[in-house]
């Protein structure tokens, strides 16, 4: 089945609403208040959904579990996934005990910085090593997605060893945009661009 | 000039982009260029910058600086955005001293916390106020943009807030969406979703 990049984006957004509105013990959502929480009209919400072969809409809505478990099997998002960190900077060690993470299916397994003295310092739970061993630990534990939060200059070798290591999912959070092969999954999210387009849209 | 959504973060990412290429002294830029840089076509780059109603594509390219410049005019991207932070969490605290946001026209004046505690360990150059203060701090120092890394369950009440205090554009850390007023500009960076969105793609 091959999705539109737009389409997975407001599905995923969709499946975090969903996940929210679960936890509240709310039983069923109307396409329109999906579409409000995610910013699309109610009409591309039911496409969606009925692209990915999915039913379920009744008078009262779409049933929120229901739609939820469906939709995580349709996208795989209720397989755990392994990610590590390299960058143990402020933001890197902020994400390495982010608990949203695992609440959502997300578990991160290692940290890696190029800094000895760092990691001797750091204080977490998560196990921690020197980026020289990315290769081996990647292995060990079998790691699918890697969050790179190191400068931007070195955002790209980074890439390239956790590419070399076996990752096929990359969350970016430096401003430079890497050069990836095609088979690699990638989502930048840059602050200071998501800034810039606020200060596009203000008034004055 | 109305200007749609999708075009001004292209245009904000072209702009980040430009910024690259000048401090690397680049003089010019092909609409290819810019277009495998951002992930768009080199169409819809040249599309966007003449509804901008920006000229100058001559056979080597774009130059870099001027296109920048008239980019940032449009934009109102040259003016200097006061910004301040609520939530000095480990992300909040990392984005404190984010410099990028520094070189980038956006200058952190003040992040606030509901913890005392926490207000009087942290270190960093930047002020920080209880957030009872949020009002009057926000008037004071005239800050436009407000950056809420607070817990979920806490969005909604400080974006009230920062609104209140005259705040005009939000970026939300937390993976809450938040109502807000029609003219209030807001992103939303949530890092699940990001990794949410990855995962969907990995092919197993």
């Amino acid at each position: 089945m091959e999705l539109s990049n737009n389409l997975i984006e407001r599905t995923c957004k969709v499946f975090g609403y969903l996940d929210t509105l679960e936890k509240k013990d709310m039983e069923f959502v109307s396409s329109m208040d999906l579409a409000k929480a995610i910013g699309a009209t109610a009409y591309t919400v039911r496409k969606d959904i009925s692209l990915l072969d999915i039913t379920g809409y009744t008078r009262k809505g779409y049933g929120v579990r229901a739609l939820k478990e469906e939709l995580g099997k349709k996208l795989c998002l209720n397989k755990k996934r392994k990610a590590c960190i390299v960058g143990l900077g402020r933001l890197g060690t902020a994400l390495l005990d982010y608990e949203k993470f695992q609440e959502d299916g997300f578990k991160i397994v290692a940290g890696f910085d190029s800094s000895i003295n760092k990691l001797e310092r750091i204080r977490t739970h998560i196990d921690v090593y020197p980026v020289s061993l990315i290769k081996e630990i990647i292995d060990n534990k079998k790691i699918e997605l890697g969050i790179i939060t190191v400068p931007a200059e070195y955002a790209q070798d980074v890439a390239d060893d956790l590419i070399k290591a076996g990752v096929t999912g990359i969350l970016n959070f430096s401003h430079i945009k890497i050069n990836l092969p095609r088979h690699i999954i990638n989502v930048n999210l840059d602050f200071t661009n998501a800034l810039r387009c606020i200060a596009a849209q203000l008034t004055d």
